[in-house]
């Protein structure tokens, strides 16, 4: 393979001649081979690029940056949002834990694309602008990773997460309008308990995902909240007057999303409390869609030896060897995937404990587990949604048989007979495998007609008072 | 011992005779013999006394209770919240997971304890009031246990967790403003970096619990719902009109915090979601508050071999065989409360994950959490103010020897001489054991002069810009 | 209250008067107050007083104790093991992390007891024995707490954890055989399947538990590993040559356990991965039996609108509001444990990351949490083993219904029909409502006696081949 | 892009003509967008095609495939396993539960190429082997999936994770050797405590690793059964005689590891708690790695405010603001690693409590996230040795200095003159500012004589007794 030379200031390194990137990039590369390579979530890199170029904007507005070297910086920051740099950036999760390399793997990429963009040959001739000195400029690896990782985590959730748990709530509302009137079996302990609509049944489903919603979008101030400008351990050293809240606000006119500058830098660089907290409402959100899977799929349950009481879509074939089996395949992905999703917030956890003083330095393993949360729940949510939920229908003959078979209907004798009385019609028919009125009226304890003005499932859902 | 006879719908049951409960606590009590007996925490038989009397008023005021039995349950509802039954409930957190077993306790107590201020004696003559048509009436386990849980839990935070974190946070706010001026060496990956104050790493740390407070008073707007009124699976079955409402009304007028009625009841059964939100905040907090004891052990260690930036009060011989060792013991019960918080997390999401259909059956277990966690955390915050975070002070000469030792302040060099330069000199310093100065003129970078005007740690932990 | 004054190298402090323990532990108790007094496990306590008792004989073999003090300190540690000063220690867990002072809180009362003992009244005279020099001879907290937390978590599993999981493996075991000729439906994806027995399902739960008692057994080696000899920092400093091989072996005559001295002390006080190991275990077997419950539970749903396979004891009215109704309760008090094993083993996980050097200070964290888990498990498998495995029966007639309808036994036609055709059969019959041997015979496929001789239930679960 | 038609039991699908995969991997594609595309890893791929071939071979031996086929299968898995069709395994994670489309994907893949090698065109005329009938004979993705997901994991857990644990416990060992003589202060608590030898405390960390890979090999017993045999739902419905033990046995043969059947075959399938305890294994290995990777980097600090006892290589330029920075970089990256372990080993668990029935549906969950974790503690452990812990050396002078200083060697005059006096002379040497050896004369406890010849550190680190 061909090779170019790069230094750094602990000397040479070898680089393959076709990339863009620098002698740090390359030493990582090195000395990081822990996992798949190029496993660093490249929604961060993205999210370097929106820095990278606000603080050029920043620093040139600021006197401190020429303006060649700002459109230089630029261009080639447009460039990589645009993902034709993609294959750049090598780098693993599992570096320096304050991502410095990524940084560095950012800036070289940069500096050596301006050289080409300026029509010089990289690697001959004095770099046309330098890594450190004016890509990096007023930026320290402590502010701008942070930086970058807010912007990415900021931007899954609201392009995908926040859409695709809303998706799903929309189709569940809907459904739940749909089947207002579908009375059923309540259950209680996986038990027969009084009965209720599917459609109250799927409005509590509503109820949980639009608390998740909320207590998710609770969590985007903090997230808001921009490290950079604390360069190296939040004082701001080397930074020009100004400079935190302008860059900020360039960030935030570069993403339209409302990011502001840190007010405590010194939290914003040595703890990671904003990623711990959005991971909370992820984690939230798992615990309420696991809930969700898992009703669906115990309704769905049979065709003819299980539950049975809706029918969902069937997507593909359920079974290798058993001919014929649709099973409850999306429930299994998104119940997969909140299973993931609650891991991987005790690994944002035990991340978020760990900073040392001026620095956490966990940052890439947290960001990443943040992304993947954020992705796959918005992702099994437009899936569950698209190949499932919206597909659910009542099997209505089910529906009704189960539902005139349960003893529970007896509550609704409670305020005429007393608990004691109904408990011992509802007893009795159970011991004797009859009906609940046979027995009520065997008992003494009510008559036939009483027991029809007073036992309908119907009257037993009534609208909360 | 001294038994009396007691009945439900199950038969009879012998109670000690000395006891106000009744046959179905009694059968709990011999079912689940797991753990220590009365694990139940009494904070939620409280919240159950509040829920009692509300429903009593209540159903006096819609017309379904005498006022006699609505100021029999009342009367008794006020002796439990003095603490004067405390004995009277046995039962553990691993009984039913609807929590019915401390339902019908509680249940069983007021009916009981009602028959003796009604002049009777227990076991004697028909019951004053029953358990389950009187006291228990408009009511379901499966609607008092969560409203009793969040009763329970929302007053740990307001009067423990809450007070016992802010009141850490102004003391560290106010030692923030008292080391204003103390500069030091800032350390990231736990090596020496470019200087700040003592002032400015503390107030990351307020920084850190302001955010921690509000993301848990966020938290309060989902466990101020109540899930009263939805009874056995959420339909409100056997309650009057007005109930749920009203009864909201009571318990926030008797608790004075500002419950609501649960706009969605299945929701308010079947999941649990509060819960895990609410626990979600403490983690953070628990997050938080490890890196801060974290941080000032690691400051306070020495005293003669370690960091000994700041001096932490000696509450307590430290070793039973180091003569004179002192040890930082308060921030070791902080951090193993935060681990066991952490730790209680995963138990309440995976407790959450699990409700079936219209009931979430792991309710007592995820409640016990919740408590621990919000007591722990505000027990053990008020632990550190008073006897460690008060006390702290800086070991000014310390201090000052490790900050102008540092190579790092050579960071004030980038924006004369370049980055490459000042770490030629920071490189050349360190193999040679030198200082920064010597080498900065030796390598004829920077003049005498120039380099005292541009290297003073005071000018470089300036106010953010 | 009384007082009388103790003394510590700090100085005085005022004691109870009515109580046996000194300086140390009152200055604990009056800067820990976190969560609930006493919560330090009493367990501890007793695994402190065996190791005391054996310090004091080999102290006084290898001649650096004198016999009468060996025999007044042995005295008190039996009188400590009956039980008998179990108010005599009141500490937290949340103390200083190396359980420093609960082991002053031992060496104190021993001291103080022993001071009685001799005739002398506490605080008057000077002690008979030293709670450091004497009692704590050849030992520190370093050592001491984590042999005191070894022998209380090892006898703990061997006492409850071990015979509860058995008692209930064996349980499963006879139902297994019992029903071994019960032929029902299999399920997987909770959708219908091939059918096996109820007692090879049964058989199942038995290989999980079989699996999990020897994967806690293999733990025990570990945790057999005792500290007691490294003294400080796992030197043994300040112990006479033999110390301790021999304490180590008298601890174990003491116990009736297999305990030895740990071949790294420096380990075995800086890390606790035997609590790790061992806790590891118990989160598998948490594991298992929330599958095994979950699915006792769904087997026994209904009475009669749910799957109603198997039927498990009624212990006790599962409803306040609902008569008649009876629930899984034992399968939830076993699933709750489940869900909080789980999360303690991320607390003790969570502690085990963060020794420190020479020491580890989550010591009592960590063991409070083994301690509770292995109890838990161990009393609530026996209290599920008694209260439901052992009274549950199958429901023949609905095992049979469920298993006749079920479109699944198309599978035994695979190797005859080959796989397409099969699911052409089972397709059709669903969609028709029909049986399989109606549309085996309409669609052409398989002639009606070839079908009888084909499909038997019974013929598929034969035995593994 | 070009297309094919291909066919399955529910219809027509359209596949990219390039491709060799069929109607149902092409199915899920569609269906599960949920996360990266191809995140099924490769390793379970690989696992399948040795069972694809063992089943091949087996079928075969036992006279229900044909030999002609067994070979076209045995090619093409053998091709599958040099990395050349690495391609055509495009699914998620984030599938069915029971991994079906992952094996389709298996035995489509097979199908179409096994009709190419026997020189006909894919989608042309009857495909010479069928992916169900005679690919997946004798089996079923309830068996295959754990089967190939078993091979997998045992593989990388031979393969990567053994190795990097010993490759780093090697040179901890030798490290250790090396530090014999190295006598330095010990910490407890971070505080100054009695003095060890550096080759002490990496004896602590090699111990630490020995009983982790013990740990973990324990666990290979339960990994090594194979699921394969049971088919649907463990019974081995539609299996010729003595398939199972002869699968295994090949299994065993072409993967030259020691794989047997699983003796219960309906665990194998409803329940990973082998899985689950593999994972545990691994977390513990991940608990020690964080304890020894925080104390090098904790002892590495500085170079001039921190311990600064041991030097690290230097592998990169530590900072991108602060020049001449180096960091202990592979510290972070080992102890980013463990904390995904902790993560992962929670998503491992609640998907192992989450069976139902006859089959557990988080296989591929679980599968990737033990994959993960075995890769991710190899990798890292060898390049944490290689990059840091070959040239981890001692700072003597540092080391000489902070163990002089330090009060805790006053320990050695407990033996002497009681633990009372010696803390008199510890607390009053901190008070002055003085030596120990000053007060000890001043306060008249010791003679100068005697100071020196009992307060050696040499001889305060004695071999243990």
């Amino acid at each position: 393979m061909d090779y170019r030379i790069e230094k750094d200031t602990m000397g040479q390194v070898k680089v393959p001649a076709d990339k863009l990137w620098g002698a740090q990039t390359e030493r990582s590369r090195n000395n990081f081979k822990i996992g798949a390579p190029a496993s660093m979530p490249l929604e961060i890199v993205y999210g370097f690029a929106y820095l990278k170029k606000a603080a050029a904007y920043t620093n040139c507005e600021l006197g401190v940056l020429a303006i060649e070297k700002r459109d230089l910086i630029a261009q080639v920051c447009d460039e990589i949002l645009t993902g034709m740099h993609d294959d750049q950036f090598p780098l693993v999760i599992w570096q320096t834990g304050s991502g410095t390399q990524s940084n560095m793997n950012v800036n070289e990429v940069i500096a050596n694309r301006a050289h080409q963009i300026a029509g010089k040959v990289i690697g001959e001739g004095e770099k046309t602008i330098q890594p450190n000195d004016d890509v990096n400029k007023s930026q320290s690896s402590n502010d701008t990773f942070p930086t970058g990782m807010h912007i990415a985590a900021y931007k899954k959730i609201i392009e995908t997460t926040i859409p695709g748990v809303e998706q799903l709530r929309d189709t569940l509302q809907k459904k739940s309008n749909d089947f207002k009137n579908v009375v059923k079996i309540g259950r209680t302990h996986l038990m027969d308990a009084t009965p209720l609509t599917l459609g109250q049944e799927f409005s509590g489903y509503v109820s949980q995902l639009n608390h998740g919603l909320k207590a998710l979008t609770n969590t985007l101030d903090h997230l808001s909240e921009l490290a950079l400008g604390g360069t190296a351990v939040g004082t701001g050293l080397n930074t020009p007057t100004g400079y935190s809240k302008r860059v900020s606000e360039y960030i935030a006119k570069f993403t339209g999303l409302p990011f502001i500058s840190a007010p405590n830098k010194f939290e914003a660089l040595a703890a990671h409390d904003a990623l711990v907290e959005t991971h909370g409402a992820l984690k939230q959100l798992a615990v309420s869609l696991n809930k969700i899977a898992n009703d669906i799929r115990m309704m769905a349950s049979g065709p003819r030896s299980g539950i049975g009481e809706i029918i969902i879509p069937a997507n593909e074939p359920g079974s290798s060897i058993m001919p014929g089996k649709v099973n409850p395949t999306q429930c299994e992905a998104l119940t997969m995937v909140c299973a993931q999703v609650i891991g991987n917030d005790v690994a944002v956890s035990v991340g978020g404990t760990q900073g040392h003083y001026e620095l956490n330095v966990f940052k890439p393993m947290m960001a990443a587990n943040v992304l993947q949360s954020a992705q796959l729940i918005g992702d099994a949510c437009k899936s569950f949604d698209e190949n499932c939920a919206t597909g659910i229908e009542p099997n209505h003959a089910v529906i009704k048989e189960l539902l005139n078979n349960s003893l529970m209907l007896v509550t609704a004798l409670n305020t005429k007979i007393g608990y004691y009385k109904a408990a011992e019609i509802a007893n009795t028919a159970h011991k004797n495998g009859t009906t609940l009125k046979e027995e009520a009226i065997n008992l003494g304890y009510v008559s036939a007609d009483d027991y029809d003005a007073w036992v309908k499932p119907e009257d037993m859902v009534g609208s909360l008072k």
